[in-house]
């Protein structure tokens, strides 16, 4: 059954079925939204100086088959995955155990931890702690006889991307199936076509409902006198993905009726200012277009920051900290932010020593929690004691693994058979700087077609990431969980042949799905 | 009071007001598909081959004041201006007497006519009419001390265009007046601020509806076998404003649930057929991407040929020729398109002779009429017996007036004191080309600051032009009206030097109102 999915998906396209439907697409992406700011390389500055040109984001021609079972099993474990990620992020001995280990490893690490140390020794001021996750997978069907399972990829608690523009792509693909009404055909006809459209798709409700009960949660001013409360949202400069953070403050406008504002990260400090005088430490928002007007800030959400380029300079970590020190809400916290590092998804995952998961969820039924660990892949670190070593130098082994760097943000994964070769010509004191985990196998014979930012329309083989996204808020101080719900994913869907590149860059298309 | 509203309007901005409001309507313009394509004069075709590139539509960053005595006149007279030019269709002969004099005049009027008397010499298939109208105002406001009047600059009967656009724009204004939540202070403070928003501007619904009405009017397939029905609408190569004609099949597809396809006019011969065998002549439209598929099409909308350029050879006489004789309801017809030459406003504004207005609204009150009648421009022919001729040479009257071709789409207007010279310098056999219109006055003082589709931003001057939408559908056959509405408006705000230039072309700006 699935083999055959795959290898009959997509149906071809002639030319003038190719050309209706890149046509269709191009406009609909850009009537509804679906658009990023384009790269420098397609537009440059001096054609756009003002920056007002905009394109349509990636995205693929086709939904892509997906297996229903893999897709239920992510929903149905995204509240729990959010527990375990504020139960890790409320263990700060344990976190710092990790960190430890790391210091010397990467100095962003490093770097977040001591904003971490230098926040505690005065007190944190704000106690409740907001996670907008997106937990990413990939079907693992290693040959045609196993059953489909999911195993994940990675764990994001910070800067989860594409919500809003997902939604979009869920409706476009949703509206090219049933378009004209009545009479569908837009695509050619596909068995899998028939009556089945993607599921629903409410990333930017649950998203911003999650900001929206961060701000609730927040309760009155603390400011003397009272100030009005706001969202803020801290994003990088020259930054692409506008759109996509631009769906999720709308709805927060119009439907939450909650003021958000936008701060690049490079001016926080100029902008923003907790009074000496107030221990509650509000963070005071002075919009530079009407500056006798002030906001406090009862959610500072967080797109950028999350990355080593992130900070160019001291004055970036001393913006981080001043957030960190404020009594707004962080979405996320430092602490929060370290708990979705690669080394804690790898030691969750070990199968020897002690049970860090089952602790952590130590609520939750031993049947679940057997369901979270079921997602793992297996992952070794390459101390000399453990099974990664072994793994790893035997190319027979190795074959079946990649390689990735420890480090956050850091170089390209190295990936079978050149692991050994790898390993042998760098010194054995950087062993411990990667991690090998074993390659997920997504069903082969995937196939897309994808229009590109740039206009180009490629088809190929193709593997899918599936991330689902979670929205949780909880109280450090206790661990109290006042918010937790599973809403929206996100399919992306990258040629066979490119190993890196997250969508902006244009390697990776966004993507829907329709189950089968 | 109306010279202190422009006089202090719009409120200065500082340069961080100016930056955020400026940055906050190029997001929001790009989020929300207030966009056009850029003219190749911006991004040249070598950048984007594939024409994926959206700008924002040029839009000015303030709503500009208007009299609300005229915005309600405007729009309580549209149901008979719709009426009046139903009447002036149906009255084939009348239309015929005007043509006659135009014949040698504009050989486009001429072929125009040309078509109709072939298809009405082999007997029209269709009855019904549609009219999607725009009535084209200025505020005429000659000095301080007299009350602001609405004085008609046109009629539109045919490709009534940016209604999709012009609905964006309102919610973009009302938006920035409201924003955040709770909070104005987008804008600078102003008076004319405060509690105002535009009035609400319907123009995708009503447009649509109209639209919807015609489908539905044509009832069965008069095709054998019986086919699906839909809406084609017809447009241009190159076309920049698509993101406007979107607006509206957007809203046919999806609260109508009708099929709606957009055929280019050099494509119509190709893909469109009418079958010879059946009398009833169904005008059957095959996609190109879905060869083995027809429908039938209800409605023709004509987004194309309205303009002489529009026909570039004999083939594109021949398209329109074959929409004409087809059973679609065409929006417009030839007859009706012709009713909005230039020549009819000027010979229904005659003040002596047969009282055609009078007559054509035979049905309505006399105090309406003479509403009508107040909108009129005093406007002249130049025929040696006429008064236009005394008006135009004598440059003390021709400071007060305006020469404009008579040809459709042809030229530039000539102004004030260089009338006399103008005239002159001309063959008199040429002058019954020419029509003399009396200048409006509009407010002066008036200012505004526009974004261009370039990113560039100006202030200065402005002079701005309320459209009126209104929808009619009738039976030429008896007069019957079975659908007659007004919903919606435009405002077109241009800098004040630019006497000539739609707002596609980047000189004007699309615009709302705050009534005072």
């Amino acid at each position: 059954m699935e083999d055959k999915i795959y290898t009959s998906y997509p149906p071809l396209l002639n030319p003038a079925q190719k050309e209706f439907l890149v046509a269709t697409i191009k406009n609909w992406a850009t009537q509804n939204g679906l658009l990023v700011r384009p790269a420098p390389t397609f537009v440059p500055k001096e054609v756009d100086p003002s920056g007002v040109l905009a394109t349509n984001a990636p995205v693929t021609l086709f939904p892509s088959p997906f297996p229903k079972s893999c897709f239920d099993e992510a929903k149905a474990l995204q509240t729990v995955y959010n527990r375990l990620y504020a139960a890790i992020t409320c263990n700060e001995e344990w976190i710092g155990k990790i960190m430890e280990d790391l210091i010397d490893v990467d100095d962003f690490i490093s770097h977040l931890w001591k904003v971490h140390l230098s926040v505690k020794k005065e007190g944190y001021s704000q106690t409740l702690s907001l996670g907008l996750y997106r937990s990413d997978y990939m079907v693992h069907a290693p040959s045609s006889s196993t059953t489909a399972s999911l195993k994940q990829v990675e764990f994001n608690t910070i800067s989860s991307s594409f919500g809003g523009l997902s939604s979009l792509v869920t409706s476009l693909h949703t509206e090219l199936l049933t378009a004209p009404p009545g009479h569908s055909i837009t695509y050619p006809s596909h068995p899998l076509f028939n009556s089945n459209t993607p599921p629903e798709n409410p990333a930017v409700e649950s998203l911003s409902a999650g900001l929206a009960a961060a701000h609730n949660a927040y309760g009155p001013s603390k400011a003397t006198p009272a100030l009005p409360t706001c969202i803020l949202f801290l994003v990088q400069e020259n930054e692409r993905n506008t759109f996509d953070q631009l769906a999720l403050s709308r709805q927060l406008t119009t439907v939450h009726k909650i003021p958000v504002f936008r701060l690049l990260s490079s001016e926080i400090l100029d902008h923003t200012s907790i009074p000496n005088s107030n221990p509650s430490r509000p963070l005071i928002y002075s919009p530079p277009h009407a500056p006798d007007t002030q906001f406090e800030v009862t959610t500072a959400y967080l797109r950028c920051f999350y990355a080593p380029s992130d900070y160019k300079s001291e004055r970036d970590w001393e913006a981080r900290t001043h957030l960190e020190r404020s009594a707004a809400i962080k979405c996320p916290t430092v602490l929060n932010q370290l708990s979705g590092c690669k080394v804690v998804q790898q030691v969750l995952a070990e199968t020897t020593g002690p049970d860090h998961l089952a602790s952590f969820l130590s609520d939750t039924d031993p049947a679940t929690v057997a369901r979270i660990r079921e997602t793992f892949a297996p992952q070794y670190d390459l101390s000399s004691s453990g099974r990664g070593r072994d793994l790893a130098l035997n190319v027979e082994t190795a074959m079946n693994h990649v390689l990735k760097p420890q480090r956050e943000g850091g170089g390209n994964n190295i990936y079978k058979e050149a692991i050994p070769d790898f390993l042998r010509s760098i010194p054995e004191s950087e062993w411990k700087r990667w991690i090998l985990m074993e390659l997920i196998r997504p069903p082969p014979g995937a196939k897309n077609v994808a229009l590109r930012t740039d206009g180009e329309v490629l088809s190929g083989d193709v593997i899918s990431e599936l991330g689902v996204y979670g929205t949780i808020l909880w109280d450090q101080a206790d661990g109290k969980i006042s918010h937790n719900e599973q809403g929206g994913w996100l399919l992306r869907t990258k040629s066979k042949d490119v190993n890196e590149g997250g969508v902006a860059t244009g390697f990776s298309s966004l993507d829907s799905i329709l189950l089968y």
